[in-house]
């Protein structure tokens, strides 16, 4: 029998496979590939997504509070939000706690995912318990989408590639925890509490100034080739223009290009919007730093060192099928 | 150390003791503590649901195939979008799924998923795959409200009880295949595929028919509680008028009113809505029965036999934290 496991498959392989086979449908006007959905209900357009927090998968219970847990499960689907340029409006948690899960641990992971919610303008309005040998947080959140909202295809050859804040700093932090999971740190503080880029997110794309745009979560490098692949683009990154701390930078030369948990905005922005692009970016509320640009679909997705030389990857990204089990 | 753990609380401890802290804000017109959760963006009046499937809390693999599971993972969400009236539009899924899972059935899991939202009227729209040891999905659903949804809470004193469909079977269901795997027939069938009663919820609402309704999911005696609690009401239910089949009859005097995952609807019709239901009868999609009435708050919540006598029940329903472990 040589049925392919998920394992072999990876992540992108079985969303690649099988999720384009979605037909969009009356009222879906961005269907499954892209952050969001987003779909039409009368005459408001909505953006609904989903994301999971899985103990042992992405996270050990030791390295964060159940408080800071059920702010990131929050967060980290605010993200998807964020990429789109959209607003949060309503979260529904689906979780799944062992028996023995002590309730004033639920009762702070209930409050930490309502606290994060209502910090960005959001509420959480509705759950779902389950009993799980594995604590698991799965929330979906619907959003207001912005009038265009930003899509991962739109990328032309020409357009230059900016990230918003820091790379590396959680993926460092993920490092620390797995080292010693009382570890401290800024790093460390990253990796706990992600910062879903609503405020960019919304000026790009109420200002029409990207021509794409997704978050990173899986490692610049992984991400980038979604961007590209939507776009039927190519991209050059330069390397040493990755946005990241002397910490990150110091610590290991791949783990701004394929660490994991960013949560940053990966963009594309056409020449002609770089005026705007500057004149804004006070009010994006995070810097914002051009990284490379795009190339045409042949050339491929390269780094590039400061003399111009391709960089090596030895691994693209966080894909936690293709991950070894810690 | 005398923390309270879930098991001791329970699930609907749980949801009572700190579901309704969560403030209803803005565009929030129904919060966490119904069926679906009631949001306004702009002039259209939204439902959110989300519910999950957890392996070996609420199947085994050898019980159905993947595809027949992503069905039901779907299923049991539009049926709290039923018992507010409403229409499922929309779904994401959140997986969780081991490394080893054969994409295959990941594919099928997906088929069933994305068959079972479009005979109901709605799609699939995305979604997410984590990494887990036990397989997990989460749906999340977002439906279109009827003009006037119908909440838990409504019910008065005088109101007559009726439940859609037949009680107990998807329960015997269960019990078969914990038996043996491979057992078929209707009540196997049913414990695999729910009916959500989406025309009838519809009809019912539309109609202004039913002053409170809630799907039954955790057996009859336990959400007849919720829908209970939420009005300020007692209730009576004639056990003898329990709509079951002969073999449900045959099995148990209990799992009708206590077996769980019936997923048809409870509702409270007030004596002037009577002709109007008569009428709309043929065109709920399923019989519809009388099961006994509402009556005040210090009554309590009774089940009575044929002679008029309580009937003492041992387990109030399905708890799956507070149920021992299969």
């Amino acid at each position: 029998v040589s049925a392919t496991k998920l394992a072999q498959l990876g992540e992108f392989g079985f969303l690649a496979r099988f999720l384009p086979r979605l037909p969009r449908g009356r009222g879906v006007l961005i269907g499954a590939g892209d952050d969001c959905a987003l779909v039409q209900m009368d005459s408001r357009r909505v953006l609904v997504t989903t994301d999971a927090l899985v103990e042992d998968v992405h996270f050990e219970k030791q390295w964060m509070s159940p408080y800071q847990l059920g702010r990131k499960a929050y967060l980290v689907s605010a993200s998807d939000i964020a990429a789109m340029g959209g607003r949060p409006r309503f979260a529904v948690v689906s979780a799944g706690v062992p028996p023995d899960y002590p309730s004033r641990d639920l009762d702070a992971l209930h409050r930490g995912l309502a606290a994060a919610a209502r910090e960005t303008g959001a509420q959480l309005v509705g759950g779902n318990l389950s009993r799980a040998d594995a604590l698991f947080l799965s929330v979906a959140l619907v959003g207001e989408a912005p009038a265009q909202p930003i899509e991962r295809r739109g990328a032309k050859p020409g357009d230059l590639l900016f990230v918003t804040g820091r790379l590396g700093e959680a993926a460092l932090g993920l490092r620390q925890l797995r080292r010693d999971p009382g570890a401290r740190g800024a790093a460390v503080r990253r990796f706990r509490e992600p910062v879903p880029r609503l405020r960019a997110g919304a000026v790009l794309a109420k200002n029409h100034i990207a021509s794409a745009m997704i978050d990173v979560s899986d490692g610049l490098f992984q991400d980038l080739g979604h961007l590209c692949r939507a776009s039927g683009v190519g991209a050059r990154i330069e390397l040493s223009s990755l946005p990241r701390s002397a910490q990150v930078r110091a610590a290991s030369e791949t783990l701004a290009l394929a660490g994991g948990e960013d949560y940053e905005l990966l963009c594309a922005v056409p020449p002609r919007r770089l005026a705007r692009l500057q004149r804004l970016r006070p009010t994006m509320g995070c810097p914002i730093t051009r990284i490379g640009e795009v190339t045409p679909l042949a050339d491929g997705v390269r780094v590039v060192d400061a003399r111009g030389a391709s960089v090596a990857l030895r691994q693209g990204g966080f894909d936690h099928f293709a991950a070894r089990r810690r």
